[in-house]
């Protein structure tokens, strides 16, 4: 069983390695990190890299079409090499997995209409203007669709998908794997309600993703 | 305040990426991954890479060393060069963050004797021969020693160190920022509540991940 993730300038890294780690220990998976060309994929903080060994036209099927967010994503919706490669590869992938805010680009690529998901807690009205009903699970699946909300819910939605994959004995072996019995030192309800102050700070932060990334020079 | 990320050849995506990505967000903070050499540093799947764009040489003084895990952490043990980086950088750091069994290198450049750390749940044992007392915790600081359970427990490990660095409400942003309101598919106890089956699959798959990772081939 194949595994693309689809790699894009100014991806958020976990939601690329939070899934990753959870699907690429699914035993008989093999995995690959595709881009428009061969190379080092930049990461949305300049620092961080991920090495892209397939081009977007290399990968002529996959199993689980797996496609990250991150503030990229604003560019990426111009990106018509990208929005072309997630519409062929759903075409015949047995799922297709949005993560975050990557799920703008699925419904660029026209997979959302009328379709249930969920995504990134900030992009939520942009994902239903794709004709989606968009939720506030932390994931979420319709068909061969599986969505997640925002950069760590990649976990929790790789675990579900593993579960579906194998069942619920290999979900739990792989979370053992991962450790994954999560205890954050604070508050952890939901986005929702999380303070006014942090939801502000955020929004603006996201708001002003696509200048932020632009202004930062990768140090190689 | 600088970040400084060791790799190493079989480190473990997660380890890496579950702590960068809360503590990359923190504001002012310049993170650098380092490694023996500047290139591409695969980490135990063979499919994924990160780039290193400094050496170990490079990186003369450092605010957060971040040490991660990973099987090829039994090759790394005999890593002088690293160990010796480890030691020399924690000398004059304000924080030193071990992440899963990475706590063994801690352990190996001499870090460890005295002081109370957590680590994998499976390399308990092996860390406790440094000397240390081991706990079972997610997260575990010992003055500017901080260290991590196993693999995701990165991420709660550096929202309690950004609670540190910038207090309670700058790691409530982080939080929302990585939308981390954990809801995994399955239980949700501890490592060692996993069930005999699972904690037998990850003992073996742990014990042979020297050898499994140097029996895949990277196709890059």
């Amino acid at each position: 069983m194949r595994l693309s993730v689809l790699l894009f300038d100014g991806f958020t890294a976990l939601d690329v390695v939070g899934g990753y780690e959870v699907l690429a220990n699914v035993p008989g998976m093999e995995v690959e990190f595709a881009a428009q060309t061969v190379g080092l994929v930049t990461a949305d903080t300049r620092r961080l890299a991920l090495h892209a060994y397939r081009t977007f036209d290399d990968v002529r099927h996959t199993d689980i079409l797996y496609v990250p967010g991150g503030p990229g994503v604003a560019a990426a919706l111009n990106d018509t090499a990208l929005l072309q490669t997630i519409a062929r590869l759903h075409a015949s992938s047995t799922w297709t997995f949005g993560v975050c805010n990557g799920v703008e680009l699925l419904g660029a690529a026209g997979l959302l209409a009328g379709r249930t998901v969920t995504t990134n807690w900030f992009a939520r009205d942009r994902v239903a203007a794709w004709g989606a009903q968009v939720g506030t699970q932390r994931y979420q699946r319709d068909g061969k669709l599986l969505t997640a909300a925002g950069v760590s819910a990649s976990i929790d939605a790789a675990l579900y998908l593993a579960a579906c994959l194998g069942g619920d004995a290999l979900a739990e072996t792989l979370q053992l794997g991962i450790e994954y019995y999560p205890a954050p030192p604070l508050n952890c309800g939901s986005p929702d309600l999380a303070s006014p102050r942090a939801q502000e700070l955020v929004r603006a932060f996201e708001t002003h993703g696509a200048k932020r990334i632009a202004a930062l020079k990768a140090p190689f």
